[in-house]
C-alpha cells in the first residue's frame, strides 16, 4: 500500500502539514532530521511568531519537537534523489530504496531550491547524492564532497576510504573531519564543469580545481533535479493558493514557494497544503 | 499624517499581520476587540497549531493576548463601516469619525464575510450598523436589532431608550437585555425588505415582521458593502499569493479570503499580507 503522502522536509511547513495530516489519521512517510529545522533552531530571536511571545529560534525548535513527539509522528532522515510519477501515485528513490506515495508535499526550504551550475546536467555522470550507493567507484580518484550538514560528515569519512584525494567544502566553519586525505578549502563552489563526465569545479575565487566527481551531501535537491517537469519561477517552486504545482498530487509550502521567508508564513502553507492533500486524496477515492 | 496601515480584525491573521508590522515600526490602527477572536477563544481542542502542544482556544487566546501586551499593540473598539479610497491612502469610517490609513489589511473572518439580503441596499435608508449615531431617528418608532456579540448589549439599551418597540435578533442564547419593549425573537432574519425605505424583515421560519429600521451590530460588515468595488469570490473576498485584492494598497487575510477556516493558514496569510504592505509602502514612498 503507498502512503497517503510523502514530506520533504522537516521545518515549519513540513510540521504544520505533518500534524494536520496525522490528525486526520492519514498515513505519513515523513523525510527529514529529528533535529528538525536548522534556519529555525539558530534563529536568535523570534519575536513575531502569534502564539509564541518573543523566542530563540532554539526553544521554538524544542516546542516543535515536543509537539511531534506528543502526536507520534516520525521521521526518516534518508535524502531522496529522484521523483516519478507512476500512475495514481509518486515512486520515491531515497538512498537505494523505493518508497510509494499517493502525494507529495515539498518543503525542504529556500537552502536547496537552487542546485549548483551544472550540477543537475551531470548528475549520474560523476556527480552523485549517495555516497554509500557510488562511493566504491572513486577508488583511487580525486573527488570533491559538498558536506551541507555537519551530520553528514560520516559519509565524507566512507567517502575517505575509496578516494585517495577528497577535496571537502562545508557551508559552516567547525568541521571535525580530520583525515590525512581530506582538505578543507575556504572558496566555496561556483560551478560544476565537464562534458561527458565532471572534469572540475570552478571556485568563487575564480580558480579551477580538477576532480574526477563530486558528492553533493544536501538534506534535500533542487526541485527540478527531483522531479522532471516541475514548474519553476526563478529558484521558486511555483504553486497557487491551494499550494498546488503544476503536478497534480504535488505540492509545495514554505521557503521553497518564495518569500516571505518566515516561520509563521510557512505554517500556514503547510496547513494549507495538508487540506489539498486531503481533498486530493477524497477526489481520488471517488474516482 | 496618515496611519501606515489599518487592521480590522483581531483575530489570528489580524494578530499575525500586527505583529511582523509593529516589529518594523510601521504605525498601525488596529480596529477590533481585546477579547480578541471569539472563534479561537470557543475551540475546544486545537492540536494543529504548530509550536502550542494541544492546547484549547481559551489557552491560545490568553498567549495571543500575553504577546499583544509585550509588544505594546493597542486595540480600538470601534466599528468601521465604510472605506473610501482618497488619493494615496484610504478614509476609514469608524462611529461617525473619519481615520486615515496609506493601507488596509481585512482580516474580520468569515462570519462577516456575508451581509443580510437588502442590507447593502438599504444601507442609509433605515439600516445602520451605529446606535450612537443613528439612534435618536427612531424615537417612538419600532426597530430590529441584530446584536452579533454580547458585548454589544449595551448598544440595544441605548436603542431601547429611543425605540418604542424592539425586536432582538442574536447569533447566541444567553442574553443579557431585560427591558419591557425589548423582545427577543428566535426565528433568525433571512432578509432585509424596502423599497424607498427599510419596511419588513422576512424571517427564516416564513414570516414578515414589520420595522421602521434595523441596527445591524457586528465588529466588522460585508467586505463589499465597506469598500465599494472590492472584489469578491463568492463570500470571499478575492486575493493573490500576496495576499493583495483588486484595489492597490488594500489586502486580506485569514477566513475572510476563503477555506482551510484554521488559526494557521490565518497567522501565515496576515504574515504576508503584512510583508506585502510594507513592500508597498517602499515603492509609495519612491513615488
Amino acid at each position: 500500500m503507498p502512503y497517503d503522502v510523502a514530506i520533504l522536509g522537516a521545518g515549519p511547513a513540513g510540521l504544520s502539514a505533518a500534524l494536520t495530516l496525522k490528525l486526520h489519521n492519514k498515513s505519513i512517510l515523513w523525510f527529514g532530521s529529528r533535529d528538525l529545522s536548522l534556519k529555525v533552531e539558530r534563529s536568535e530571536r523570534i519575536a513575531n511568531y502569534p502564539g509564541v511571545p518573543m523566542t530563540s529560534g532554539a526553544d521554538l525548535n524544542s516546542l516543535f519537537q515536543k509537539q511531534l513527539d506528543e502526536m507520534g509522528l516520525e521521521l526518516t532522515d534518508r535524502m531522496v534523489t529522484l521523483i516519478t510519477p507512476a500512475g495514481k501515485s509518486f515512486m520515491l528513490l531515497a538512498d537505494n530504496e523505493i518508497f510509494e506515495a499517493k502525494t507529495v508535499i515539498l518543503c525542504s526550504g529556500t537552502a536547496q531550491a537552487k542546485g549548483f551550475p551544472g550540477e543537475a546536467e551531470l548528475l549520474g555522470r560523476g556527480v552523485s547524492y549517495c555516497a554509500t550507493c557510488d562511493g566504491f567507484l572513486y577508488k583511487g580518484k580525486t573527488i570533491a564532497v559538498y558536506c551541507g550538514a555537519k551530520r553528514y560528515e560520516h559519509e565524507v569519512a566512507d567517502l575517505a576510504c575509496f578516494a585517495s584525494e577528497v577535496h571537502l567544502f562545508t557551508p559552516y566553519v567547525d568541521s571535525e573531519v580530520d583525515l590525512p586525505n581530506v582538505r578543507r578549502l575556504s572558496a566555496p563552489i561556483k560551478a560544476v564543469n565537464g562534458g561527458m563526465r565532471v572534469e572540475s569545479l570552478t571556485l568563487t575565487d575564480g580558480s579551477t580545481l580538477p576532480v574526477d566527481g563530486i558528492f553533493i551531501l544536501r538534506s534535500a535537491i533542487a526541485p527540478a533535479t527531483l522531479l522532471t517537469g516541475l514548474e519553476m519561477d526563478g529558484p521558486h517552486v511555483l504553486v497557487n493558493r491551494r499550494q498546488e504545482t503544476n503536478i497534480p498530487g504535488f505540492y509545495a509550502a514554505g521557503d521553497i514557494t518564495g518569500r516571505p521567508y518566515q516561520i509563521t508564513k510557512a505554517v500556514g502553507e503547510g496547513n494549507v497544503a495538508a487540506h489539498s492533500v486531503m481533498e486530493y486524496l477524497t477526489e481520488q477515492e471517488k474516482a
